[in-house]
């Protein structure tokens, strides 16, 4: 049977004056050599800029370096992004740059990529309480014909942020609001609560029964996927589409139109009897690996993964073929993008700094979608398993 | 208008004889350099030895440095995590450190982290395609007969992985089958696809009417949030519990157990109507840092996130809060865990190499466990924004 | 093996003069006993005028004897329904009425229920399809620039529909509209059909493009349940509260309101898990007997089942417990509530007709609250076995 | 605003001696009138026995005549159900009839209906609680290690219950255990209980803990749609199958396969974004005037309405349909299957008594099948709306 330890806690070693320095990091790393025998050498290396790092980290130790690798060219035909890119994929995973490559290949031979954003909004998600329905209900009516106040309110706080409307969800005595801000090229999530909750305290002050708020009610749903997101976007809506020629997928992936079609049929039944939150292949992948490159917050691909695949065999043999992702929540300013490695993955999209995040979220829409269509005709082709025998681990 | 680029694509640099030399690398980054203008200077920088990366990773080109922060110690009295431990948590998100820190402090004054795994099977679900559904029935009533044959077809492609059970699930034509393996400390995705393949092939060669399969139906549900996970499991599934002094939590958290029950009902609501992947607060935060300090499949991220929070409000007024990890995906050997800085992390844990995914995933549980009480307990003290004032980029 | 029957078809006979004689009934009935040698003896016994059945049926053959069942006086303290009702519940469940009437006993020592409609929308849900997600979402924006337009063309088709709003779902090139009309007091669902076909019409001819529709892309949902239904509200969204005191629930139900709260947690968890649509106790039961003997659209109860359940354990030991029907799904006019048994279940409501939809729709809540209360209990105390052996066919 | 009753209850009136006597039946029907004006004529006049009538209902009052009209003939090539059908279908909804007819009508043409159940189950779910999650994990063991005392128990108290098998779902401290019974021909939800219940006291008496239990942990999950249900079968799980021709789709639908095919691409993203019970159309409207024709438990169509579409456009241009019952509840014996006009309908259909329920549920799905088939042709060739016009009320 375990028992409880009674030590005291041997805390970390913090330096009140400059938590930032090298000097401070190096503590820490000495100090894990001391509570667990094990020497940080790697961790301790790293060019990054400690200076850099306030606002972003606590208790700086050091770095994990993470493998990139590079995929392209990705074709697109977007709304703002349109040409050739070359992506930046760091991950661990064995075939999974090889295998985005190759959807790669096959979009570029068949035009490239549309993409475009098709709605866009962070959320807050407050919860005011009553003693009954009839008056969350009349808060309900309130909050509507006091949208300018609540608005001014909850745009004090902030430069970059918007409140576009307020979502209401009445359950018993119970008013969710969602709070639906738009957030420039940065993701948002700490401007949008900071907003709000300026917003339910102008609202506490100014109704006249001054109800009681918390801040998140759980629908907004910050950093987990749900159905809510599916429905009423989070982050950005953003949908990318291409066109397969016949020839090009037997030539390239070794498997036909018809094929990819008859199994999607499948493949849909299956996620929705599973309850899935993706109708697709494996979107999570690809934007796992470009969010670490690039400096997302990458617990969004909790978020992010969801998507909704629509396909159509048209009557020439060709396959058209659409992902919509749709709560991708990216950032070109901001959060992580400044960081030293993440802002040259960034850069060389020609996606770092401000008005970039729509051409950012386009090039995430293409890198999904070269994918799912690498993965879905492997499976089909019997590629699957030899490739990850060839590129993985298990070769 | 968008116009269709009709260049030729630019092939990225690749080295037939060996391209995981640093030199295949530094060729493309001045490839990177020569198609967009932007120097890799940071991402050139490491200390991880380049012929460790066939297997992890395709067209190496360099590193992402991801900040890892210090949290702890986190006490935990599991099964086989027992004692303080400092946990790595690479992350560009301030506060989330800071705060998952304040969480291992209530707990460790609360008497640590009671925690185990309680299930376990990591999956791949292939299809097979009948004329009718009668024909599909006695295919499913087939394979029961047939485990032996089948458990010695899949078992035979691997040394770890062995063959739990199949389920199965019906759809018109259609005959799901869920293979449930256990894949000792590695996280089994591609193990369990190539043991898949071999019995679906031994299958197809054995029934007499030789039926047609494809290798995923997409209820594994790979890379992707399902019901279907939350109910049987992907991964491990591990409970994380503590019993919280109600003394402690007025002194620490500024709030009170009875305040944290009273909005865990509104919470619980939200989580419900919102179709919600996890009716707790954020695990994916802690387990994203986690898994890239770790060498974790950090994709992965997308099913492990998904938890369900059980809590009592005692008697006494201490209070029982437990998270379930539904679908944790850990690995203490394989994929990423052996390269410089995971391994590292791992180690720093005493988490790296065999007969240790057990105690990792009861830590990954203590740490999930930390950060949804930190964050809980901020939204309702109200120090959830003045937090991220102070440690996040909007200070 | 079964065999393809070869025979021609024996049509089901029908009077082309007028097929809702008492004759013509009695001839379908003597069609299926040569055809079946089942004589539908009790069938052709009614009291229903057979002219007042086009519009309600078609090959009226005879009718179904439900047998009906009192449960009340239900105290109700709505904004709409106040004072003591006795519901009229067609079933042929044992157990049903008997445990109704015990929580409605409870609810009345209580105080009785209060009850609110809080929202109201019917919906018909049209997709437009477009080349490419471009073209959907500017389309997106044109509609919301020619409401007025939309709005005229629907309204002209009905005479109580209005066209409240139209919310947009963007998936790949398809653009779906979810059409909200609020339908006085019939239910609607033909009424907005209509009135949504007429406006897709109007679209597609002031549309430059022309667009193709589809009138039901499946998201209205129709006859089934879905998260969206619980989030957005299907027919009338209404809340019934009670607060129970701790002193009646001991002494009328045999357990505590402690122990009531305690057990709540572990149902709404296994509610989160199970993926169910709804977190309470038995919606179904109360609403399918009262919607049979009222004339509703029966299979609405797959709609209308939906429910989430909030509950507080107040501090003085009373417990507050709240049901929200979110898609509630209900008429006092229109369809079957002019029939004959159907017109007398309402009046006895004092629901019949004009203006009484959210009397009706609050009572429907009531009955809910008191059946979830009463089967709750009856799962605690040990009475649920024993009170089936009593009244249910096991006896 | 709304105002307490203060009035003492006046108490349904009810005869301690025989309670289900006419007399004792208008004896209420008076005391209806006396409390609220309303004379219920209709309701009083059946031909049902009363004294047939404990067991299925309380306060027996009167009943409701629900008009039936007749479809078919439906063409079953099934297992158990061959030959050609007459439907009787109990409802108030103009159309339903007829488009139920319209859908037998092609079916027959081409060829019938292919049917089969393919999985059956009726659950209780209790959950029994543990210190903590180890303890319950552990508890999981010793009940697989038991299971034949389990049995025995739960079996002892049933003459037609067997135990399948006993799912377990491991919450925090909780064990959830899903007891799966075969019922033989009765639906068996009391049936379940009272043998759960009799399972839940053995074991906690024998296990050396001796554990509490609830009876209901709300993941069996009666009276509404859940995931689990889908995934895990509650009831029947029955498959209908058809192929229909091309040219029978143009000529009596006036649509062409192709088109349903391309329509049905856009319904399936519409229910995966929606969250929906069910990818078809309508499988509530068939089931639940079925339902009440035949004396089902009309309840459980919030159960039994879910259902997963899957089709193929073949080669030729015909095109396979499918739709998958996965919780149909239904029974031939017991309940209400036995009341006067209800065992006609059974009989009819030579559904009624022991050995029938899997004939019965080919039915069921038969009837779904059709019907979702001549929606699905009515909305694609605009008739949806026009066929309401001539046959529903609002003509």
């Amino acid at each position: 049977m375990p028992m409880t330890p009674t030590e005291p806690r041997r805390r970390i070693p913090r330096d009140t004056d400059n938590d930032y320095s090298p000097e401070a990091a190096a503590r820490r790393r000495d100090f894990v050599r001391e509570q667990t025998g094990v020497e940080l050498h790697h961790m301790g290396q790293f060019s990054q800029a400690t200076d850099q790092l306030p606002g972003n980290i606590e208790h700086f130790t050091g770095v994990a370096q993470v493998p990139v690798g590079l995929a392209g060219p990705l074709r697109m035909i977007g709304e703002h992004a349109q040409g050739d890119f070359y992506v930046p994929m760091a991950t661990t995973e064995g075939t999974l740059v090889a295998s985005y490559n190759r959807g790669m290949r096959l979009l570029a031979e068949c035009g490239g990529v549309r993409a475009t954003v098709v709605d866009e909004a962070m959320q807050r998600s407050p919860v005011f309480t009553f003693p009954d329905a009839l008056a969350a209900r009349q808060f309900g009516r309130w909050v509507v014909d006091n949208m300018d106040g609540i608005r001014a309110a909850a745009e004090a706080t902030t430069r970059s942020g918007r409140l576009r409307d307020i979502m209401q969800f009445a359950i018993g005595p119970l008013r969710y609001l969602r709070f639906n801000f738009t957030t420039g090229d940065a993701a948002g999530q700490n401007m949008v609560s900071k907003a709000t909750l300026a917003a339910c305290e102008w609202i506490r002050d100014q109704h006249p029964d001054h109800p009681a708020f918390v801040l998140s009610g759980n629908i907004d749903t910050d950093k987990k996927h749900s159905q809510i997101n599916t429905l009423l976007t989070r982050g950005k809506r953003v949908v990318a589409e291409c066109t397969l020629k016949a020839e090009a997928v037997e030539r390239i992936m070794g498997t036909t139109t018809a094929e990819l079609f008859r199994v999607r049929q499948i493949s849909q039944a299956g996620a929705f009897i599973a309850g899935s939150a993706n109708n697709g292949a494996h979107a999570a992948n690809g934007l796992t690996a470009l969010f670490i490159a690039t400096g997302q917050d990458v617990a969004n691909v909790s978020e992010s993964h969801a998507a909704t695949t629509y396909c159509q065999l048209l009557d020439n043999g060709d396959y058209y073929w659409s992902v919509t992702l749709t709560s991708l929540i990216v950032a070109t300013h901001g959060g992580g993008t400044g960081l030293a490695t993440q802002r040259e993955g960034l850069e060389m999209l020609g996606c770092h700094g401000r008005d970039k995040s729509h051409k950012f979220a386009e090039i995430c829409g293409g890198v999904v979608l070269a994918g799912d269509i690498s993965l879905s005709c492997a499976v089909i082709a019997g590629d699957w398993v030899t490739s990850h025998d060839r590129y993985g681990r298990n070769r």
